[in-house]
């Protein structure tokens, strides 16, 4: 099965699971942080080796308080530990959830916090009180987490989304519109892939912009 | 017709204008250069508004004194001018001129010096009369190669080979790579103009590296 590394911030990562979702491919969801990713902090470091770390900030804590506002360390915390509590529901209901908060936060505008997280269990149909109950163990959700970010970091995840074929190949996937149609988004799903498996093992096609 | 930005030192360059011309397909020739893009002077500065030219530079000054050395300042200044020489035999010319010094840089590892690029036009069969009474002309070269990194500047360019369209379409391509058959690289070309020419709009595929 495909792996895909995204962020609920990230309004690229958002089109990579709807065209995912549409084309009905399965996939192992992992996060990734863009805020711990671009943080000042880790700048120049590898990315196997961040100083900060978002798994060591408290949602509420002084972590937000250095950053632009669109590196929304509370906001990742949330979505993160609440997508972690979706998860214990099996694949399918933890990407109906998915879904749910990309759409709240990027169709809708709304901040990631945790009464869009409880929305979006809602919509995506969960069973709300072991949603609760799950979340509730924050420890649980936060070592769940690391695991994530450190996998991410080991394979230079570097954005979101990032997904990785069977095969081990494994890109950044950023486009600006998801396609209409079915035709539409397997056409450029397939040049994704065809991109990742290609022989000449391409390495980069990427725009260049004034 | 498509424009290709390509820079003498760069092996990602060779493999796309050998890619090109296996399939016969013909292209304006400019220069990008990744002395000027990666100058510490430059570093956070717009690309279209750098501090450090290489233009400004003189063969033999001091420019690479502080600079790694694949950052070669000479190099650069000696493939270009004699690039924009050989550019005045015309195009396919050129491109035996352009093929000649990359293969004798990145197959035979010569560096780029003026023996080098001498040894290219006479492998290219270049008038030597003529190639050596235009690059004698240093202000007509130096001229030509300033438009060229000023409009490689302007569209945002990163990196080589940076291939532009007829539609305006551009982006940076590198793959490590070249297939051995026509089939294999008419593959690659194609993959390269549907990822730019898709509605989706891709912007970026660019593999994670640990």
């Amino acid at each position: 099965m495909i792996t895909v590394y995204y962020d609920y911030l990230c309004p690229y990562a958002w089109r990579g699971v709807e065209l995912l979702a549409a084309l009905e491919i399965p996939f192992n969801a992992k996060h990734y942080s863009l805020v711990q990713g671009n943080h000042p902090s880790n700048t120049s470091l590898p990315r196997s080796a961040p100083m900060w770390k978002l798994v060591d900030q408290e949602i509420g804590g002084t972590g937000n308080a250095e950053l632009p506002a669109y590196l929304d360390v509370n906001g990742s915390l949330e979505a993160f530990f609440a997508s972690h509590a979706a998860m214990q529901q099996g694949q399918e209901a933890h990407l109906r959830f998915t879904l749910e908060l990309f759409r709240a936060r990027h169709a809708n505008k709304k901040d990631l916090n945790a009464q869009t997280a409880l929305a979006a269990a809602e919509l995506a149909g969960l069973d709300m009180n072991a949603f609760a109950t799950a979340r509730a163990d924050e420890a649980k959700c936060r070592a769940e987490l690391a695991i994530d970010l450190e996998e991410a970091g080991k394979l230079g995840v570097f954005g979101t989304p990032t997904i990785q074929l069977e095969t081990g190949d494994i890109a950044y996937f950023r486009f600006d519109k998801l396609p209409e149609n079915q035709e539409g988004k397997l056409e450029i799903w397939n040049i994704f892939k065809q991109t990742l498996l290609s022989d000449a093992r391409i390495g980069t096609i990427k725009r260049a912009k004034p």
